[in-house]
């Protein structure tokens, strides 16, 4: 089966944004040249997924900077059809099926209700979390609220200079 | 002033008990004998402050295990007097003032919604996170949703064989 990964970097109190949707507080605490292994793990998947909410934080790049890896966005309003971009409303398990049979052996998954949804679908692979030091006090939730526990196993922990920490996780089967 | 202090388990999505108050996952998953600080930590503190909930938990226990330091629960509803046991419903500033008057250097705040009210307070000192690694989906969150952001300062990491995780944090003045 198809792999399906999440990275994404996190306030301790889980939100992924500020509750205007604000990721100021991310680089002023993550934009010093460091990427958290960002390249390492990117070099790593064939194909991203996310939801439209992150979708559209970076649609006005040109080229997507993702080396020309396909993109999946999950939305119910898909935009004009944009070269390399897959607008779509299919449901995870949909999702990792079409996955599979494209031959996609890492899919990285970014967006709280996304890896919420794929969560609770019993899809996600493992979790590389950075966690930024910093309590958001509100904002927009990494982990939206599922009716399915996911017992997880730590892969390792690397804390950084600057005060983030990765914690990696696999998902227990 | 009385340093204000958390030391608190939750599961990665932040979550300090099951919907139904049960802390089963916690013993299951570090029950094995490590207690990842406690008694080091307790030993470090003059007091402790609780919200009712988190108090319910423990009244069974006669004496309460925290070798006769003085416990504050927050309530609205206070059950009948017990020895050791203040039952109140101030506000965090003036709580904090009466521990300063009393004369606590260190006291170690418990639960999720007296956590959080002491953040929104801007009274919290030090966060002792212990991560399990499991995501729950749903229960009672470690923390509210409040206005105040809260800047931390990275002191430590620190894992274990178990696969949880201590993080260690002080709040940035």
């Amino acid at each position: 089966m198809t792999r399906i990964s999440v990275f994404i970097a996190s306030t301790i109190d889980n939100f992924i944004a500020s509750a205007d949707g604000s990721l100021q507080w991310l680089l002023d605490a993550a934009g010093d040249g460091e990427d958290y292994g960002y390249d390492r793990f990117l070099a790593t998947v064939d194909a991203l997924a996310m939801g439209r909410g992150t979708y559209d934080h970076i649609a006005h790049l040109d080229p997507l900077p993702f080396g020309g890896r396909p993109v999946y966005v999950f939305t119910h309003r898909p935009p004009e059809p944009r070269d390399g971009v897959v607008f779509w409303q299919l449901a995870p398990r949909q999702a990792a099926e079409h996955w599979e049979a494209t031959g996609h052996e890492r899919v990285y998954l970014d967006g709280g209700r996304v890896i919420s949804d794929f969560l609770a679908a019993g899809l996600v692979d493992d979790l590389l979390l950075t966690k930024v030091p910093l309590l958001l006090g509100d904002g927009l939730p990494l982990f939206h609220r599922v009716p399915v526990a996911t017992p997880l196993r730590l892969l390792g922990v690397e804390p950084f200079p600057s005060g983030l920490v990765n914690l990696s996780y696999a998902v227990s089967r």
